[in-house]
């Protein structure tokens, strides 16, 4: 199978070249760049030296010749070129946030007009876990944030019918940490690493993008509304997120510990990427598609503790879009994804 | 004067000699340590080379002579001391959380029978911006924790009068984050280096010590009881502690952003170590006895975002209780904590 | 096919089991530990949970039942079990240096007496780059020391006969640089986390024992005796080693950087795990088997600068030990190795 | 005293207005920035927030009303500023390599024309242990090159009498290692966080401008000609230079640790910023003015090893140009640069 990465110099299509030079049902990958168009792939990701070869390609998108593309392009950019994929047959797996949001609140989110808002509803929501079945059965599927990856996979059991009415839909705040590699290989000055090592930045404290994200996949997924408290923080790391997701149970329900454990196990006890631990350390999911999640009771607070951790490049990003790929092609879906975590 | 560091060869007591050696009412400072008796200081602090000259002793409490004693003591040993030192005469600043909560309160969260209550009423809870009249006609003094000092200096000025039944006081979240040098000097797998670096973990989830000492210092200051709902987690930095606190508002109160920081700045105008900020970053604070604080307010969350930063072993400890001992003792307030942090 | 780590708690030990685990030769493995016995391995190495659920044991050298076993034990342990383990047919990679040096030097540096001097001759020393026949046709493999693999790499094509008489052999300067991991889980003040980070530390900084390891491997390899001046700096980050190589060339001599790229090129052509590049940086070998080169040459000086880098617990310790296995027992090379590094 | 800073929002610009805030002789800093005019030094400087509340301005050259000026302009631009600014009689401090090197030298190492050559005699060079009284009474101080202070201090030493004849001049190794505050605020891919933490980077490998800047440096103060072999590597740090320093001795002549460290006290005995200690960590001289080095002797390799450790930012630049003015000005040497660097 061939695939081809459009927009392979970032962050992201690093991340998927490294998975997909050692996936099994991968005969070729064709990397796309205008910047380094010419220029060897190794030149620019030197991790690659000696594993893979080829150049920096600039096709037209017509003459794209591929079985899945993955568009790693800024937003409002994917949704021009992937019309034109589709109708030739091509799967698409699309990194941005162009197909992740119902066509009004991108709008307001991203401030741009959809250019294909026909195309939203065939777009499946790249979660497995959570719509695992329409996943399969797409032809283009939206790669979900980063943040909302580990916030989602979080919060998703408690929406089930046994905790209906105990807790507060309104007040859920999601904590956010992450890595730098999340704001990708951009320069500027917030990622300078003499402005970033040994300190600690919030940063778009009320308003960042994967807010509504959260709010939106719950809703897709549950039909439920909740309000979604996030403020993200950068952390002195590249890689990984830790979401402390703070749930309010109603004054009258008890929870325990071991009982909401319990509800977790059940609800993932199938899934390939998903790790129930007593506290997620965001070392351990470093380098993997896991996403390890934590539960714990505050009695005193009357609050449910999810802790959830991820790598953000790649159950955050380029690994669940692999995930995704082998749903769409009926591979085994671990396939490609077999990577362990270090220790230390 | 002189002044005694009880257990100076740990990281409180470090901190206390770097900020003593330049403090100009100060003559003499006698540095005590079991372990490290006999032993030039600078062997084990080497930051002091050259500039303190002193070996560690290990008097008995009946032969210190001195002003002010820091006990830099574990938990439940300072109280076997501060008796006989005060009976002396001599003022002491107590860095162990043996004098800063209620008799039932500290026993039940330290496990711990307290062997000198009648004393508790006449230490002073050493947080200068919300007791410094207390502190100034004290003979004893509890220097508060790091993470509390951050937390309560970002909720206090939401307990004033106009805030009334604006929020919900039981809901409050202080998501904690810290650097290493708040675990002490002490040795632990959790502490090793390649165990933290690149690394987040969440700790102490639900029943971290420092959650009841937040509750008591707001309750103490404003006779509100609230709940707080905390979580700390450990950070690949050395120093610092960054406290996101999330503060629900209620359905029909709207607050915007410029007048909640009008609010504080009126509330800390005078104050000589808060600086409000847009967003704090840690890295700030490093190395002085700052805390500085961000307010925000999420319309969707309806929530009130205070963001507070500080060294943890400067404004978190030994700075505070260097301006604890300058107002207890009559000195400028500033007295000793005049160092300026760097950029980068 | 069957193989038992001795010692299985530590780095070593963990970098041995996450290799293996994905090793298609291998059908089981077993952990030995005094101190866990009886523990899930996850629950030390929670970066296997879900992965491999095996608990420690802790048998009897005579009761070992396997094809392999790896002893990731200490100096002057090793050499106290492998002779059992030799006599019942199992083959040994031994991670320890008790099989590295000759008797005299082994008992000189690391001030033991050498237990079983007889197998020492049948040893052999596991560089496969150098080595490879040897190793091919041995029950016992002394894995090499981590700076010692980075340093005799770089150095080796120096000592072909084209180079003869035209560098001076008695002023080899290797200053390098390693992760913390490479000193071990084992708790110490030196690897404490505030007290690394942020830090540069040399250390053993004339008498490291890797220094003669260094020479003896290049003696055996050429028969050229060398003196190398050796120095170590701790770094803070977890993995890697950077080896810079000052080697001073004779005043009649000169050389070309390009002349001598062709000439590594060539001494390392089909080597699968060598990798020649302008200046290697150590996140290139991160996680990874490869040693990555760069060779300058400094004409003001008069000097060859040979950079060597490394990830000192793969390349410099269990992942050679698994290439080492892989010859040993007639498997693919690089079977259990193909794991690619991160950009970023 | 008035003093204005020339290009004030760069790193070193941020720590001389660190320091020179709390310099007791000054009474007026003025900060020029083209780019950041009118705006406060704080928004960039976010450390001087309350401490220091002037705005960036962007006077004409012959506007500028000061004592003392300090140039913390480009390579190539100081030269076209100073000869102005002398003939009004103002004192300046070039942090620039404008002025360090002899004129041939000069133009060949930074490939520029030099437009005031006449004044590179009158030019003092501003490393006061070596060149106290040239400073004292020079109106122009060309400040140094960071890994140049650490280099040369190291060395300096070894070039008295004693030592004559006794070691290779020729073959004088220098590693160097530099955290990332020495390239400056200036962004790039090379100091992208994601791109430098958990990594090391050699760069420059055979041609860093600082070589030459180090043995012209020697030459003025010894007038001894030797070779410098220097290569630095990036450290995934902010602040501090570590410098292995390694000299080869003769083959007849052997030395003691101990003797040698005697001499290096000896040749420092009066220094203020000079420390020796055994082995010099990083982390002891950030944030201060000092230079820690350690000395030690390898009979083996017959070398000696000096190891020279400063803040790059403070005696590798605005800590040591603080203490050329206080020369310059007949103040006290000291004064402002009495900060000691914390543990941990």
């Amino acid at each position: 199978m061939k695939v081809t990465i459009i927009g392979a110099s970032g962050y992201t299509g690093s991340e998927l070249l490294r998975l997909l030079v050692n996936h099994n049902e991968i005969e070729k990958i064709i990397p796309t760049s205008r910047v380094y168009k010419g220029k060897p792939v190794s030149s620019v990701h030197e991790n690659l030296k000696n594993i893979y070869g080829e150049k920096f390609v600039n096709p037209k998108i017509k003459e794209i010749d591929s079985d899945v593309v993955f568009t790693c392009t800024p937003n409002g950019k994917a949704m021009e070129i992937i019309p034109g994929l589709l109708e030739r047959g091509i799967k698409v797996i699309d990194m941005s946030a162009d197909f992740r949001l119902e066509k009004e609140i991108y709008e307001k989110v991203y401030k741009l007009v959809h250019k294909c808002p026909e195309l939203l509803n065939k777009a499946a929501y790249g979660l497995p876990e959570l719509f695992r079945d329409k996943i399969k059965n797409s032809i283009l599927v939206a790669n979900p944030g980063c943040y909302v990856t580990a916030a989602v996979l979080g919060i998703a059991p408690l929406l089930s019918e046994k905790f209906k009415g105990k807790f507060d839909l309104n007040k859920i705040v999601v904590d956010a940490k992450s890595g730098t590699s999340g704001a990708g290989a951009a320069l500027s000055n917030f990622l300078h690493f003499s402005e970033v090592y040994e300190n600690l930045k919030p940063y778009k404290t009320t308003d960042h993008r994967h807010r509504p994200e959260i709010e939106s996949a719950l809703k897709r997924y549950s039909n439920i509304d909740l309000k979604v408290s996030f403020t993200p923080t950068l952390m002195p790391i590249v890689r990984g997120i830790l979401n402390n997701i703070h749930v309010f149970v109603n004054e009258e329900d008890n929870f325990e510990k071991e009982k909401l454990i319990e509800i977790y196990e059940k609800f993932y006890k199938d899934e390939p990427f998903i790790r129930l631990t007593d506290v997620p350390y965001v070392k351990n999911v470093v380098n993997t598609n896991y996403c390890d999640i934590g539960i714990d009771f505050d009695l005193h607070g009357r609050r449910i503790l999810v802790m959830s951790a991820i790598d953000n490049l790649i159950k955050g990003a380029s690994g669940q879009a692999v995930q995704n790929m082998n749903l769409m092609c009926g591979f085994r879906e671990k396939e490609g994804l077999g990577v362990v975590g270090g220790h230390p």
